[in-house]
């Protein structure tokens, strides 16, 4: 991907659209294998976040290019994000791709900050970017206690006493 | 409040279970002071997972004390939490209690962690105490927004464009 630097606006728009797109669809696929009903309100609250920015950035397009058609890139701009949407992948590695993913949108959103000369669309760039970290953050959390506790995310409700199966460390 | 290390496990329930109960009405009082859909959305998100928590630790009651009826304190062991609740605060005022609370919880978790010799109850106090961190950083980037642009929370959609009334930095 080019730096952000060198992206026009309509492309930046484009290319965070796509991402946000993803990255619901890869939180939309995490929750189907998921039983325990915290984790999946967590993805599920993951999900809308990532619609809420799409939005917001579809809102931003047709403010800025009301007289040009959105033109989502078909592919996303990262592999491994492309891979994960296609493949059969374990939770585990899902949550993996989507800590990578949380971890470049940030990175994107931090860039894009930098260069932005409007005072508004930087302040929302630096908060989206704290976004995504925050997502990142939690991602890293649940995976943690995932890998500690494999049955958590098997049953409905994971309680401190359902330790039959514990593992590690 | 008595060192974690001192309560006994019955209190400890009762201290959390409580601290759970006030968080949630502490957002849930927030959320009708927004407008805005998202930000709503994330206060409802965080109203929701202190009360998984709260239902997590009425479980553990359960499990560890069949017998015993469960009393719930009646005043927050925090000042600060039992004010916001019974007063008129601004939206502001009642994002900095909240962030206070999360980090009292953090530390109480934490305290916990540290204190517990099962496995289990280690891991999940440890597990509890970064999301209630992550939840302070959540609500620490939205203050910061929010007092950068004020009509965020007033308006249904914010967008990078609606910046009629932009203030500072």
């Amino acid at each position: 991907m080019k730096p952000a630097r060198d992206l026009t606006t309509l492309e930046v728009l484009e290319i965070a659209i796509k991402a946000e797109i993803d990255a619901a669809a890869m939180y939309r696929k995490m929750i189907k294998m998921v039983k325990n009903k915290d984790l999946k309100n967590r993805l599920a609250f993951l999900e809308n976040e990532e619609k809420a920015h799409r939005a917001l950035f579809e809102r931003e397009y047709k403010a800025k290019f009301p007289d040009v058609d959105l033109e989502v890139p078909k592919k996303s701009s990262v592999p491994s994000v492309e891979e994960a949407l296609h493949k059969d992948l374990s939770l585990k590695e899902l949550f993996e791709v989507a800590m990578e993913a949380e971890l470049l949108s940030e990175k994107f959103y931090s860039e894009l900050a930098q260069v932005s000369s409007d005072l508004q669309a930087t302040a929302t760039y630096k908060y989206l970017a704290r976004v995504e970290h925050g997502h990142y953050d939690m991602l890293e959390n649940e995976l943690n206690y995932l890998k500690q506790f494999p049955e958590y995310y098997q049953s409905e409700y994971f309680n401190f006493d359902d330790n039959a199966y514990h593992v590690g460390p």
